[in-house]
């Protein structure tokens, strides 16, 4: 009988594309296979188009979810104190920070203006050094951190922003959410890596943009609803700000035709921070260990805080 | 009387740009501005305009060169035995360094090809981690030495090749010239960071680019010399290699119309690995101290090797 013991781990919609080698990484954690029906663990494999309600039952006292954000989930009511829900919350944190440094780069040394030229330009061409400048990190959490660890070659000052104002390793400077007066005026890089919940929601809009320096960037590897759409666009129209590099958009996905595709200094990654070659096999190793923790009675990672948000 | 002492030092031409600020130094490192028929030190602005040899008398010991690569007054007989010629060798290792590691993750997150799209496509846009790569540095001097350093957070396994094959620190793997074999099969990224000689002339040619993976990156930093352009083109249409980042072309400028602007997984960037904003700043503090040891009698700095070639 595995029905009913913690070992009981069903993964769903079982047609997806992944449920054959996460299944194989719940074997791995220790779990057994089961029908959603008989399981108490549950690893739910959707990015939303289906709906988790539809299968939970009593029985189910835990589920995984694939992404690091659940922002809609949450909105969704899909996610509730009914039982534990788990995030993907840090799994996925080298791949974002590598992202984020890919981002800073293409900023600071102009890669965009240079791969949209067919002409020899040294003077719109050159960009400068990375080193010596200040980059802000908004919301300084497992992605953040691993930013600084990244950039600590490079010489920057970080200033890092996190809820508590806790002091962040590596920064320079750390300041609380409410502190934000003396942030924006300091930075010559904005990186937005902040969870998205009802308290950060268009916390980047116009009076944000208006504080930075003129030639600052903005950089958003954490969802589009953190920054205000609108505002960036007159914000890069009235050269308010040196430019913006966005993995996350909003609307996502960024729909054709949109002014963002046409700014000059813009750069778009479609979402893809975390690629799809590293994404499953950082998730099987996450939902192995998650598994392993639940059967042995050991506190989950990644368990959402419904209250924070995610 | 500052003629004919070691302080007496001239910068010229003298109606270049740079000529105040760089005179400047020269006073700082403890220098004297005289005429260059009085001088017994040089600092040379010219990039290639005029020919030392019309202003170089026989009381001038020491001619200090703007650029770090010397292939071109070494080319045109303008740096002989005569005297000491010294190059801004190593000044900007930093600054070149960094546009590696922008070439290298633009490269890695196809940050061209997204900066070429108007339209929202997350398979096209999606690149992969550089941690866990190897990366292959061909001519470990300074700017390999400091690529590697600002590497150290990513996790890449570095192959650094050497004429001598001597111990490149943080390299897992360090090869002579002559192991050229070994190489290139080995690489997801191979950055050319070699100077310019006769023995490095296509060094990168036809059976190298044949010889790396298919998915690998060409990075070239150094000069378009060691670098095959019609191989390049060839292997790039032909789907030998995944892409190619270059600082740095032959011809150059690169000229309009030319394949290589056209062609997808191509990222140009105008000789601009040293932004101009930096360039004249490191560039004085070196000519700062060369002068300070020119005048204790002390060696100079980027003393170039005519045999070497560099």
């Amino acid at each position: 009988m595995t029905a009913n013991m913690p070992s009981a781990i069903a993964v769903a919609p079982s047609d997806h594309l992944w449920s054959e080698s996460v299944g194989a990484a719940v074997l791995r954690g220790g779990g057994n296979l089961v029908s959603v029906e008989e399981a108490r663990g549950l690893i739910w494999l959707s990015k939303g188009e289906a709906n988790i309600t539809e299968v939970l039952h009593p029985g189910i006292e835990w589920v995984q979810l694939r992404a690091a954000g659940v922002e809609q989930w949450i909105a969704n009511k899909e996610i509730n104190d009914s039982r534990i829900f788990t995030s993907a919350r840090g799994v996925y944190n080298q791949a974002v920070a590598e992202h984020v440094v890919a981002l800073l780069f293409s900023a600071c040394r102009r890669i965009a203006t240079c791969a949209r030229a067919q002409t020899w330009d040294p003077v719109r061409g050159a960009g400068g050094m990375l080193r010596g400048s200040t980059v802000g990190i908004l919301g300084a959490g497992g992605v953040g951190e691993e930013v600084i660890r990244c950039l600590e070659p490079f010489g920057v000052r970080v200033i890092a922003v996190t809820r508590s104002g806790r002091d962040v390793p590596g920064a320079a400077n750390s300041l609380s959410a409410s502190a934000l007066d003396q942030f924006w005026p300091a930075l010559d890089f904005l990186v937005i890596s902040a969870p998205s919940t009802a308290e950060t929601a268009a916390m980047v809009g116009a009076a944000a943009l208006a504080a930075l320096p003129r030639h600052a960037w903005v950089i958003n590897v954490a969802r589009g609803a953190l920054l205000d759409t609108s505002a960036l666009v007159a914000a890069l129209k009235n050269e308010q700000i040196g430019g913006a590099a966005l993995d996350v958009t909003d609307p996502e996905p960024l729909p054709d035709g949109h002014e963002l595709w046409l700014l000059p200094n813009v750069i778009i990654t479609p979402h893809v921070a975390n690629p799809k070659s590293v994404h499953l096999a950082r998730l099987e190793e996450r939902i192995e260990e998650n598994v392993r923790r639940f059967i042995a009675g050991e506190q989950l990672l990644g368990v959402v805080d419904l209250a924070a948000g995610y």
